[in-house]
């Protein structure tokens, strides 16, 4: 099977709208409900397809709605075309118990769960875009009844979208997800809520180290209650995990303990390094280096356009300025090997710069 | 009493020889040690000063040794000379103890800890650099016994570094820094550690969320154990605190009590609220504009042109690109009143923009 569409898109939030605006790209025909007028009409104003008609036969469903309502939504739209249907959702095996109980066998071999890494902390249609899964993992997920046909059109439909599919069980998938996601946003939740309360005086010592570790505190708690919930199992197993190696911390320092207490910040490092590259490859070790530019946006565009004459590949950037000061510090990620043909290009334009 | 020098600096790895360059711009002697022979002759190279002779006399000593020495390397310069002496150690409780079980009052007096909130993840003297200060936070905190002359020679130095002096006691410091730093950096080795032993296709999903939460966690651990331990009460009380909130958390999960969730979630976003802006200001509301760029330097000081012609004021910037891609995305990050303007004219030249 060719996905040839029509893609039905149920649910035109930010990844909805994303993906309807990824397939009118490919050149699909794209039909698209949300229970929101408004979003609707948003999503169609935008060019992301067309509201679906009875009379329109997707060849290909994407149900992306809130966790809490995704296997309803899944087991409608399973039995209500003889489309494939897939979903965004963030857990997997929750919505697929629910999809099993509600339709035949038959029906569930149409249904392929998936779930792209990208963007959660923005929402609405108005965010979405049709470059928002490029070089993203977008993990595809058949359960034990899935056809092949179907696996097969899920797959074209992450390709479509410019994301690197990653195979994986539901339980897997779950598993993983509580690992790295769902653990870290709750861990920079307990982080940041130890914040509330504290003395504005503490607060001015923040760095960004603090800055860093709580930003997806900030992300909607409707959400991210839904998603939890949805995964309770896996979540508490890594929770636990995450207690049982606390405790492990307090002993050592209660003790005074050091070998402990420095087992615990070795294993942090290790775990550091096993995080892949941006996009799935091993991770290169990379060295910053940092320019001090006047806080003035022609002095930025000088600085990209010696970066630019340098031939250096930038990893990333961050600015670090302050309106009431004449000058700013760029800091610029660069594979290590490159690190000192960077500064001395810079500093032979007359660049003041530091690593 | 005004700084006019000489200034004493012991221990010239990045802190030292970093507050060494900032005194020197300012056209102040420097005096160098250290218990490396490489890292003295290294700094003196850089201009960080010269080696400490027996005739010198100095009239500030900053002493920038690791936590385990801080106490007594304080001491031993209170007693070789008449100097005031601080410190820009991470923690101020435990070394004053030291400090105040070796000298007598009247030397005690001379004595004033403070500490920088800069750079922690590079280390050593070439790391260094006089800007290294600039407009962050530098806690000075006199103990009890502190003479006002010995604390302003300290907000003197900090002012000449171009930090902001923040007041505090030892015992507000060590709290503050156990809740706004040693908190969030275990969490994040807290959570790493779960990654090192999971399975390669477990960690594909990883994304900037996991990689934010980490990033600390990769940090020097024989550093780390030397903080956290000296710092070991207030560690314990907010590592006590966070232990209450994570079994709040499982239990409301156990149970699937959905408001005890909500309750622990709503109030990390209300934390996150709570950091202060970059400089110490209040946080202002920040929105993204996404740019597509094609993957070629050139391009990049092409963008950067055009942000500056369009007169809005970039925040911060992240690049995400793969090397294998045509195309990356540039992230900027601009006040929320601005965004709009921004996009527009970013669009009317040609760029390919989404929020």
């Amino acid at each position: 099977m060719t996905l040839t569409g029509p893609v039905e898109i149920v649910g035109v939030g930010l990844l909805g709208t994303s993906v309807a605006l990824a397939c009118r790209r490919a050149g699909l025909d794209v039909l698209l409900t949300d229970v929101s007028p408004e979003h609707l009409r948003t999503a169609s104003g935008l060019g992301a397809g067309r509201p679906r008609t009875d009379d329109d036969r997707p060849q290909l469903v994407v149900v992306a709605v809130p966790p809490d309502h995704l296997g309803e939504a899944v087991a409608e739209a399973l039995q209500r075309t003889g489309a494939v249907v897939t979903d965004v959702g963030s857990v997997k095996e929750a919505p697929l118990r629910v999809v099993l109980a509600a339709v035949e066998t038959a029906d569930a071999a149409r249904y392929v769960g998936s779930h792209p890494m990208a963007g959660s902390e923005r929402s609405g249609p108005l965010a979405a875009s049709s470059a928002l899964f490029d070089g993203r993992p977008w993990a595809v997920v058949p359960h034990e009844g899935s056809s092949h046909e179907a696996v097969a059109l899920v797959d074209e439909l992450a390709a479509l979208c410019g994301a690197a599919t990653v195979r994986l069980s539901p339980a897997d998938h779950d598993r993983a997800v509580a690992r790295t996601s769902h653990l870290p946003h709750l861990a920079a939740v307990l982080v940041a809520g130890r914040l509330a309360d504290a003395p504005a005086d503490h607060l001015a010592l923040s760095g960004q180290g603090l800055r860093d570790v709580t930003r997806v505190a900030g992300s909607d708690p409707g959400l991210w209650e839904q998603i939890v919930s949805a995964n309770d199992q896996a979540v508490l197993g890594v929770l636990g995990e995450m207690r049982e190696q606390l405790d492990t911390l307090i002993a050592a320092l209660v003790s005074g303990e050091r070998p402990g207490l420095h087992d615990v910040l070795r294993r942090g490092v290790a775990g550091t390094l096993a995080i892949p590259g941006k996009h799935g490859g091993p991770a290169r070790p990379m060295r910053a280096v940092f320019v001090a530019v006047p806080d003035h946006p022609g002095e930025l565009a000088r600085l990209f356009a010696d970066v630019g004459a340098s031939e250096v590949n930038i990893e990333d950037i961050h600015i670090d300025h302050d309106p009431a000061r004449p000058v700013g510090l760029v800091e610029l990620l660069v594979e290590e090997t490159r690190a000192e043909h960077l500064r001395a290009s810079l500093e032979s334009r007359g660049w003041v710069t530091h690593r």
